[in-house]
């Protein structure tokens, strides 16, 4: 199998950063450029020391995002922009005939008024929106197999829909009911130089924010609401909490009609049961970000409660790896024939 | 003012701490007994270090939790035992005619029963349950003024009831749609050698626990049932987060008509307005933990959403202050006459 | 005894907020003025919420730093400003008849000279040198005492020089053999918003930094060399470690003559058996910055090394108080005649 | 190539279960049994979540350390068993043909005497400490080579020794004046249920322990004496840092002539230029423990102070990869004759 090329435009915030540790490692990829308009000139090694092991971290520099420059080197292009940049980025790689995998926000809707509600401006290629695919693999792997352009999920909309979806499918659960309220390590805000972010800000800190209509909750509802064919309204609440990374999401579930243990187990089983990348916990125990941080892995545990009626659902992930790059690199396997699990943990 | 005697029985773990370093420094209390077994014989100053400037911690001596002995000097003793420990120290106390402010869930539900229910054992003193007050003082004051045995409150129940009693009371609420979703520092755990709370389990992990029937349920549901007049049966999750102290809890509530912000911040501000300790956040503020570590004060805030008709109200304590210390010393306050805020921040 | 009145002029970094803290709380101060260029106009509570809870937190409101007008309000000026700024401020106070406490370098040194070597550019106010007093109470408690311009020592020097300077009085250690390896947490390095101390970027992480040459050496050698009656050139490295406030400081040191525990102890005991704020660690104990952490306490312990020859002295404090805000309090307790432990715990 | 196969004795601890995420992963290494006893029965993926997702995970059951039966299946025994343990597990084994690699102190020290002054009790197989050779890869890859019993340096000695080596055999240093300032890790301490290890304990503190005579001083001196071929005694400090995984420590060291920077560069260059996992920082760089953990690398740093006359120099390690279980997997490589990066980054 001939290695794929692939370039990283944008590569130095915490997400491009286990992008790059991933395509280096990978078996079936071959990192050839990396971009970064403030690292241009710099090695890997120079810029991510932790890779300085890695043979090509020495001969890899970082380039000027220079679309026109790239597309010509390379296969796949992922984008790890932020948000509102990334749209005009994906034209020239998409126009040369390149596979582009986006981590930003900016594909992720099917609407652009939507998206001009939750991002406050207008979206710079609205067309793209319709190629778009949403790069979530255990609910759209047949249209990633054919997609150009993959808009890879957000880390807080990845701990919800995986969970909520099968539920929602199988009409196990109301839709207006869903209530996921989500916990994100520090990571989560990007490599900002913000006083919100120091480390004596956040350390020995718990607290909500971006209360109640948080941005992710538009590619959340979109995603709800394809699954359920209904219109999904959502309530979500994010904390920032004082660890590096990992996602802990506990979702509050009313069901559709009486339910057992069992009833959900099967759910979930008959979703996932293959699925690589999902782990569904049995018996006690519960998820716990350190057991799924710096692996492509999703916990999902779930209790009913017969006191109240309710179904709580709760699910870890790393936000830079199933939340962000390592879902990206799952979207790339699939749309290239590689196995599935190429590269990832 | 003549100073009131005070004994602090079990005074090793973490909330046991905060209660020496508070009553050390009250105006009107004077700390003249501190009781543990694997201590005793030490000083204060020895044992906590951290309070070796004080120039009391050198002469007090730790002793045997000896209740004969302790009753003849103190006019006031606080409880800082394990649960199920509490009740037969109480006893001796009371026979005495010393108040007893107890830390622990041994007095704080009025049903043996219940108690048995989530406990797993016989209450050993039921009788003591009929004269227990539970130590919320923005709720129960009047009540806290004529007590001998108080129930001081749990930290969750604490950051759970004091948002919503008044919403309740006012009736702006249903009292079946309670959701409170709760995070807590690692010291809520106590100071106990177990592998689940060793440094390298805790940091950079999130993980709930103890779902859906936490023990904390019961004096939670009692005291919500007492405000809205009517059985309440509420949904909460814990979660166990790496900082060392804190609450943080997001409540998810349901208004029983339609609400405006206003009216939220007027039933708040009716309840309230005038209490030393609770901050009412105004504006774009919203709870945080580090704005409370170490104070006594619980900050509460609110959002309506529009989009999906729910009340979030969020709050934030200390779990060893306004969650336990600070707050049992506030009853000691009530039950004494001194003034409300003496001796705390 | 009429209170004195009290300005801090640039509150809203780490040290200005202890500084708050202190002040606001003290029994013979009263804060009168804050200013911040950035909060102007905005209450104590608002900017710094944990102190919400004092009465005077919503009456006190910041100010542009003018001095011409606070000087007319204060008796006393703390400056708790950047390096650099803080000696244009302290002129007009000065000039006005107010007593200047200074948190920065600005006035630490002595020599112009030195300044510019280890500051890189020319003292703004180099007469103003000589007037000043090394806020160092333990050891220059006599001068401080006629002060009218205190420069308040950095939170490292603090560290170093206690335990140092009494052994090199005695004549018990080699002045060159000097080593000093010190651990800061990230509240040393101020609010500021700088990669390098973002959250992600210092948790999970140890390091050093400044080597070998960092600039409170200037202040450090300056104060050992007084001790000494000779010339002391020190070693000294300072690493960031992942806690947000605490120094913990390790000097390996050469005696000058065969030394017993004992003898160290009797040094220690003579320059600070007296001292409040100096705790001698007995027995097995070695100091820990969580002992210390919230109070203006140094905690000193030593080692002889059999093996070695060699003498080790431990210093933990906590770097805003002791190490800053605490101290610079202490010394205006001193000029003023307070009790010296009167707000400081 | 055939697959090796292995057995870990003693696999749930920290550095056990590194062992296991390496050896599941080991292209030339095959894992086939794993031993503990509180875990018999459970399958790798019950005691390790997080590698649940590996495919033999759920094949793989804990055996009890029954060490006649694990020798018949195995090629090659790790040994993660505490200190004194760890020497009579390993005779069957060796007995047995197998190549034991201890990553206790079992067998890190030629002299019994020196093993009973460090360690308080009689070694139980004298004997074999002639046979078994100290596993540092980069000063003893000869020796490695031709090892039937393999004694994996300590984390700290790992982090003291390799930057220390080079310059003594070069002469570049006096022996007499080496100071090694160390920090680490909680989870060096181990996976025990202590009180000085919990969270609360930990987390905002940092301590010096064990001064002045830690038990790894004993491998330390023994390896510094061999390279510098003269009795060497040495000066070491250990404190406890609130991270989970990273050794830093700081060396404080003579020069036993004149040098420049450009020497000590030259003599590691010499030593070091070709080791896959020792990385010489250049330029600006100081090490950090974040950029190795995870990692087999080592980073080592150096300034020459030209106003001490010291050399300075700073190392960096995760304690539980190049300080533990990555360096004994390292060893394995090499006896085994794989490429000695395989299964390491």
């Amino acid at each position: 199998m001939n290695k794929k090329k692939i370039a990283i435009v944008g590569a130095s915030g915490y997400s491009g950063e286990v992008l790059v540790q991933l395509l280096l490692n990978h078996p079936h990829a071959e990192l050839v450029a990396v971009t970064s308009r403030q690292n241009t000139g710099l090695t890997l090694a120079q810029v991510f020391p932790k890779f300085a092991g890695h043979p090509k971290s020495k001969a890899i520099r970082f380039s000027e995002p220079n679309a026109e420059v790239v597309t010509k080197q390379v296969d796949i292009a992922f984008l790890a922009l932020p948000h509102g940049v990334a749209a005009e980025y994906a034209v020239p790689f998409l126009n040369a005939g390149c596979v582009v995998i986006d981590l930003s926000a900016d594909f992720r809707l099917k609407s652009p008024e939507v998206y001009k509600e939750f991002y406050a401006h207008d979206h710079s290629a609205p067309d793209l929106l319709k190629k778009s695919v949403y790069g979530l693999p255990e609910i759209h792997r047949e249209q990633i197999k054919k997609a150009m352009l993959i808009a890879s999920p957000g880390c807080y909309p990845t701990s919800v829909l995986l969970p909520t979806i099968p539920l929602l499918k199988d009409g196990l659960i109301k839709p207006a009911s869903i209530i996921a309220d989500s916990l994100s390590g520090v990571s989560g805000a990007g490599r900002k130089a913000e006083l919100d972010y120091l480390f004596c800000e956040c350390n020995e800190s718990m607290r909500p924010y971006g209360v109640p209509k948080h941005r992710h909750l538009s590619e959340i509802e979109e995603q709800l609401s394809l699954a359920a064919k209904k219109q999904v309204v959502a309530q979500f609440t994010p904390h920032l909490i004082p660890v590096n990374r990992g996602i802990l999401t506990t979702l509050y579930l009313e069901p559709a009609k009486k339910l057992t243990q069992e009833e959900v187990a099967a759910c979930y089983l008959k979703a996932y049961g293959n699925e690589p990348f999902v782990r569904l916990l049995e018996g006690k125990s519960l998820p716990d970000t350190k057991n799924v941080v710096g692996t492509n892995a999703i916990e999902i545990g779930w209790r009913l409660d017969p006191r109240t009626g309710r179904l709580i659902v709760m699910s870890a992930l790393d936000n830079l790896v199933k939340g962000a790059s390592g879902q990206a690199v799952q979207s790339m396997n699939i749309i290239c024939g590689f196995p599935e699990t190429a590269g990832l943990i």
